[in-house]
């Protein structure tokens, strides 16, 4: 961490703020230019709150050196993570495929969706039970029943399920949900990350629309350092002046994270875009450039889904987008090892 | 609300369409053009699901004439609100000054900064008990001490306090609070929004970094429904590529909101801009653009803040403001009788 | 066109307006709901100044129906535009694998690198010979003699070669340079645009950093509304709030403009990146996405390039990058066939 | 400037950068962390390339400490600039009231919206004779008889004028205009800004659309690097996901910048909201926030404006507004000296 300091700091609050940041177990190197004075603080600065050093009046400036995360963190974790729900895999070369309606609509519905994208490849089933809507007038998912029938289609089918969670008071009804799914407008709700550091059970999370990398990384630290290290990130889309499409895709993302953490990274190609169409080439774009996963919104009448009916493709169209996924992990798989 | 119908689009399903909005009790006005074919709703189109809408075969564009809220809506209640706190009330010309720290530390810290500020003219008291961070290794708030601690400030200087509750579990916490504030990163937490909108109190309700004005007042519509009529909207900076600042105080959005709704609109310039020597030329823009009340955070050591120090002003800085904004108002309130 | 009218529109201003629009040649439908009176207009639209209507004193929105460029618009021209290169061909199915340093530095620079990217299967050789730097102090390239060297190298290999002109008066430079590329901070230099509309030579066309997909089709529209119909649009990131990449790369960009329009398109995953090693992993995905083409930086000494060095990958990491992208067209190539 | 080796850099390489960097004249201070190796660089860095330092295999990061901008810099020019134009002046308490037409249309309209700003206190006019439109369909300016008109309306009301230039080759029409305009597009116009460097006459620089307040400041450098120091700085909105006004009016950007420069500072509120009745309260604003003068489109007949129509005010609102600026800047005025 660099302290820039203002020129004529007070001698006093210099010495004082030397005598904290080694009160922190903190090294001090000093540099003095003919403009500017630059503290070179050393050791685990991870917890040096970047807020409060901006506050005293001898500061100028503070730009960190090392990432304010740890656990989340692949210098101190080199090994890719490795999570996994029932006889299914993801990460360090295993790839997930979730699959199914944004919301559950009833059992025949849920189930027969699940029955076929099990058969073109899917091995997680996905399905909205609690739906977090921009409008109070607009369906709100069939939430405690949405997760009954969801149960229902995993025991028909044996697909391990994944819902999102809107709220830390619906949490005892995910208990046998496999993956509990952090939606992108609660990514930096904290009350609900904590809670979810303390249980056992793999925490799909999304970024935000207008979160960072970093941010998101910070995100998977609250539920990491309460102890549940099974955090699957997920982007998703950000927000941008761009109207073409719902949000802006940042397939980078995926070579970003990859870099700076060891957690597994799946994409959501159904609601970043926003339009059925875009799903397919934007699936093999994230395939292509690493990701561990894609999570696709699949409908069997999509003219008739009762939300985000337009992002959904038909089973028709995930069976030929599974295959190619399957052929195109293949080639990306034999590049790695030319 | 215009719906955009594709070439060649097939005659059953328009059929379909059509009896389908009719049952809404929805007026159909076709336009044939030579290249597309439009359909006019007339009608109370705020209950039409726009996706469910875009999801159909025959769709190609769906065009909102009419906006999607109706209890936040200008149009259906002309007369600006007004809110009552205590003595204090906001709206249609009442100015709310709201001062305070970031977090609340310590019974004398609050009670120093509470006697301080209303001295210098502010009508409320902030204080955050429960702090959104970022990072989890960051000061959280003092939590339900924090509460009891602005009890009694508000008890000793007999100012009304607002504190922002993170997660709906902690509201019977807030039952002695009298304005409930929701944070940016909370808008779109849509659990916490109906909860809100079942209790009898005013809610302070901040846009998120990147929500558009109308799903700020989506937002409030969500509280409004319920039966919840107070809500006092908050711009606090959106977040863009600049970097100088926190975030980019959208000012603007005073006027817009005030066109759009009948809701009092307040500004929070020292998270906006996150620098305190910035507050006080953005208080003021603020008050020249119309706004209904200001947030300023204020600490007597603000070098010592537990967080966001360095966006909190002096006591005596914030007593040279709050008498120049005193000033403001009463040049602004002649010119718009002139 | 969809032209809203404000309530109580004074009725002599509406038959102005109407008069008007009928001279145009365009059909107007008028549908009156409770709220709102909507005017439909029928025909061709294009030349409709949309801030003209907007400024009426009648008039409360306008929302276009029809896209606002018809040279560039795929529904008058469904099949997509091949552009010829010398033997290289370009769009329908035909790949542009453009290659070469950032700065042109010397002769033997540009030479060598031009030998070693024809070998490794880049069919153009691009070089900067006039950069656009934010700094005046930073190096603005070799100018003329950077063309110069650049045509010695087309000279000595065969390739085709593309550079940047940032300024009209340097167009005469550019007599025999292959393709002309308008950079991001020149896309909207419409002066600029007009003067390529009246050369017969491909223009490969940037999005700005900041622009839409749309304005990026007028870009073009200004270039063939003039008469040179050859023009190669390209996607080089856009500007957000994120900082661990230069810019976000918007591959999505790549299926909606082969939606709108019939013109190729390109990826520059160099400058959208800004860092060499994201370079690899964001070629593939833009393949599998469905690009024309790839315009990528390589510099034979990559830690002493005079500009951008940081975004340029070696010769051996392009040789096996190229042979990978080789792989992926053949099984694009095959899915959609199957 | 702090440089972030990567660990375990080669030690030849390192040796090389320190005796690059020594032979720049540069002091350099080593401080070596238990992760990472920071190398602090002393003395005048403003020449320092920091994408060919990036671009090193053994760098990591790198980060300024220092302004990459010297002639703007207020660090080294402490003064408030203040430039004359005829008899009026701007900067350092002198405020510039710019008001005109958005194009020039003819010889009646641009002499009667002259005289009328000029009553009404306007010292500057302005009027655009070249006009940058997104669609070549577009009206596209008077061009050089525009120009001509403009200079009828000088004479006439003895008001200087400011009109902008989209190329260098249309400067020679421009030589008795009395201050130039660079649009927000051709902002990054280097070639432009460079031989603006070089004539005697005040510049109005555009932000850009999506430019941060340093590439502005180094735009700036541009022009003033070449000899021509007289730049007036414009904030006239930039871009972000909101869209119930055209552009977000950055006004945090006028404390910025006075802080950051010496140079003055005016905004732009027709261009930044597109919408007339917005116009006033952001004046307002702008005034309260610090800026050192207003650039506002009046329009005699608005919905018969040939462009942005919809963006500007009646000379009877203007009227009004002007006489609440002046009484705004005397209570502004007072503020500072109290």
């Amino acid at each position: 961490m660099i302290v820039v300091l203002k020129q004529n700091a007070n001698k006093d609050q210099l010495e004082n703020l030397k005598s904290w940041l080694t009160n922190m177990n903190l090294g001090i190197h000093m540099s003095e230019g003919t403009n500017t004075t630059i503290m070179g603080l050393i050791g685990d600065t991870s917890c040096v709150d970047i807020d409060l050093l901006m506050a005293l009046e001898i500061v100028a400036d503070v730009k960190r050196i090392q990432e304010p995360y740890k656990c989340a963190n692949r210098k101190f974790h080199p090994k890719n993570t490795v999570i996994s729900v029932g006889e299914t895999k993801i990460g360090d070369g295993n790839f997930m495929l979730i699959a199914g309606p944004c919301s559950v609509e009833s059992r025949e519905q849920i189930c027969s969706i699940a029955e076929s994208v099990k058969q073109s490849g899917a091995n997680i089933l996905r399905g909205g039970a609690f739906k977090p809507r921009t409008s109070p007038y607009a369906f709100q998912g069939l939430k405690g029943e949405g997760i009954e029938l969801l149960l229902e289609a995993k025991k028909e089918t044996g697909l391990p399920i994944v819902s999102e969670v809107m709220d830390l008071s619906q949490l005892p009804l995910f208990e046998e949900v496999d993956i509990i799914q952090v939606g992108a407008r609660n990514m930096q709700n904290f009350a609900l990350l904590k809670e979810l550091g303390m249980i056992k059970k793999p925490i799909l999370l999304k970024r935000g629309l207008a979160n960072t990398i970093q941010e998101l990384l910070m995100s998977a630290e609250y539920i990491m350092s309460g102890g549940n290290e099974e955090v699957i990130l997920c982007e998703r889309g950000v927000r941008t002046f761009e109207t073409s499409t719902r949000n802006t895709l940042d397939l980078s993302a995926i070579p970003v994270i990859k870099e700076l953490s060891h957690l597994p990274v799946v994409v959501d190609p159904s609601h970043a875009t926003g339009i059925a169409r875009f799903v397919h080439p934007m699936s093999l774009a994230a395939v292509a450039a690493g990701t561990d996963g894609l999570i696709i919104e699949v409908h069997n009448h999509p003219s008739a889904a009762l939300c985000d009916g337009q992002q959904s493709v038909t089973p028709e169209a995930f069976d030929k987008l599974s295959r190619e996924i399957t052929q195109l992990l293949a080639l990306i798989k034999e590049f790695d090892t030319q």
